[in-house]
């Protein structure tokens, strides 16, 4: 025990994460993370919203779980009517849980599935929190190739035939079928038949995450493998992506048999999700939906342009694979093998620029020290610019590539 | 596989609590839960507070943890100033955690210093919440000896002594030193001095649970255990009590060594706790905060009286025991011990009766089967008198007991 102090380092449990630093505020290029465009948060009519629906069931806000444990039910109507229109899944308010955020979706899932040495198929390249709660679980995780069109099913075949010769059935397949992260890629409608009839023969669930769906450049897609089978399908989303992150919303959808177990997982974890974000959501969305999504979608689009623009002028041949996102709010890239980005990290953060190693969003690290991603939907696109060439200031120093910026030769000397 | 079915059930984890039944609304009595007075919330208030932060801090919601992973700032401040206050705590706003709700709170620290196998020592009537948590982590919980002021501070120097003999050092000393939940107590401060001497004596840390202490009917009652020793103590508290449980905002209050690692933890676990519930409260909580927590107590002692008349009215002499509280939202009752209260929690339902039976809310179930909870936050006065006597009604068609009722002898074939 130090004098005064209390000894509370022999008390922790095993295998705490590291203390976290102090806070202190948030770097100039900030390249990671589901941000959105402040531009476009839509701050008087949420706040018209938030009246009308204050004035209305403001009382109600004393309750815990006014509509019961899968949300307000203004919200779960939202969500069954946007869900009937784009991905065509035919729903009642009673196959949806509103989550306090996709990623408590995720973790009910998980919760409902998964034990200690599991094993899970995610796709090679995949959304980070995903990988890194399956880690903190203890469950095997097998990635499955992904080509500019998203899953390759005679891949993912192979690799369940494989696991079932050791006996192995996989507990899930996790997939991003719209707006891949980090590839952007649209799983083509075949394809998805392919994924359903594979899975349906081996007796595997397919965990489908359509965090990204709303927001694609050019229509909507082939519907979500929900709406092509929800029996053997567990469907997410998030109003994060659409709206704001700081609005802890998304959804699960599912089956009844899934659906009550959910909702028992859901009671044990917290005491429902905040309910001022979901009236406010379902009263804003009710009437601005299409509205709102079209022109942020715009909005993403352009900062997408600027940004491979930004990357083009001031990588030029360093990158060797751009994949050009179908939608969403990342780009993600290959720079030459001989590049380690996680050597970056360090450098790059003291010139102010944050980015995702490629490692932490694949399911092979080793495979994938060369690859990137970078969001686009919050900083501005002059930010964008001037943060893509910090780093490819940053990378020549560290690697010596790219050699040439913006059509000019770099020396060492030349900062 | 049943037929278009999908055989989710040899896929679920093991251990899952049973499905969730379909939500059919609330009871007509509703005796149970943290739920607040609807008459209470400030909706006009809070609608404009939503109306002024939106429009000063809108486009932060684009972000995810706009000020840094412990919660707004402006929440934070609100809190710092708050605890000076009242309980007396010297605190800046690194020292505060906002938590989703002081569940999450309870969540963290747990997840901060228990493996399962571990021992912590927890007040023999205790929350539910925190007892079906450590339950579910295999941790095991010794019950320390209450009196009408609240711990035995001989009784828990025996437990720890004798724990101690044993080789086993708690993890933690859980208690609800003011408004104790269920019994309603208010620790004197000459016992909190005792109990920080022994804890601090046998390097056992406290966990103090301050959820109801904003909610007392005379007086502030004495400094926080935190606000005494800073160094051994973790402190937590609510807004869920004091406005509103569907808006889940909680705190916790540490040194750094412990902050550092609840934020690290609390990043493992979700992506922020909701930003326009904490915008909001820490809006209308900085102009309005002793008016409405005074309106509040007020309101509450009210109901507290007529659900102490309605039981003395309805149960007479049935009761051995009834610990009035000296603030909060709920009653303490114990029964003859030939009553046990688990057999009348479905009749009671049938009736649209629900209670909390005394075993959830004690560390030893089979010392409490006489022993109940009555929250009388929700309920109307007249929904209170109402649904005390349909209770006695069921009480008696169960047991026997009361055989009076309102001075009223009752016969079977009264009813």
């Amino acid at each position: 025990m130090t004098d005064g102090g209390f000894a509370y380092s022999q008390l922790f449990a095993k295998d705490l994460p590291p203390p976290a630093p102090r806070w202190t505020g948030f770097p100039k290029y900030n390249f990671i993370g589901g941000h959105n465009d402040p531009a476009r948060i839509p701050a008087a009519a949420l706040a018209d919203a938030a009246t009308a629906v204050l004035r209305r069931r403001g009382a109600d806000l004393a309750l815990y779980n006014f509509d019961g444990p899968q949300g307000y039910l203004g919200l779960r109507r939202l969500v069954v009517d946007k869900l009937a229109r784009r991905p065509a899944i035919k729903c009642t308010t009673d196959d949806v849980l509103i989550t306090t955020g996709s990623g408590q979706a995720i973790d009910l899932v998980n919760g409902l599935l998964l034990e200690r040495g599991d094993t899970v198929i995610l796709e090679e390249f995949t959304y980070g929190g995903a990988l890194s709660k399956l880690k903190r679980l203890g469950v095997n995780v097998v990635g499955a190739p992904l080509d500019d069109e998203g899953l390759k099913i005679d891949g993912l075949a192979r690799i369940i035939e494989d696991l079932g010769r050791k006996g192995i059935r996989p507990k899930y397949v996790y997939t991003i079928p719209t707006v891949q992260n980090p590839t952007g890629s649209i799983l083509p409608r075949e394809r998805r038949e392919a994924l359903l009839a594979l899975t349906r023969k081996h007796g595997v669930p397919v965990f489908e995450d359509e965090c990204y769906a709303d927001l694609t450049w050019e229509g909507s897609g082939p519907p979500s493998l929900y709406a092509m089978d929800p029996q053997q399908v567990i469907h997410i989303g998030s109003f994060s992506k659409t709206l704001a992150p700081s609005l802890r919303l998304g959804y699960a959808v599912s089956v009844p048999e899934v659906m009550s177990r959910l909702v028992a997982c859901k009671r044990e974890t917290d005491s429902g999700t905040g309910a001022l974000d979901q009236m406010v959501v379902a009263e804003y969305f009710s009437h601005n939906f299409d509205a709102h999504v079209g022109g942020l979608t715009q909005t993403l689009h352009d900062k997408l342009d600027a940004m491979v623009e930004a990357v083009e002028r001031e990588f030029g041949t360093a990158v060797e694979k751009m994949w050009y996102p179908k939608g969403g709010i990342f780009l993600w890239l290959k720079l030459p093998d001989r590049i380690d980005v996680t050597k970056l990290v360090a450098p790059a953060a003291q010139a102010g620029v944050v980015f995702n190693p490629g490692p932490e969003w694949s399911c092979n690290a080793a495979a994938s020290k060369s690859h990137l991603r970078l969001c686009f939907a919050l900083p501005s696109k002059d930010i964008i610019r001037a943060g893509v060439a910090a780093f490819a200031r940053v990378c020549f120093e560290e690697t010596g590539i790219p050699e040439r910026s913006a059509n000019i030769r770099r020396t060492a000397a030349s900062d």
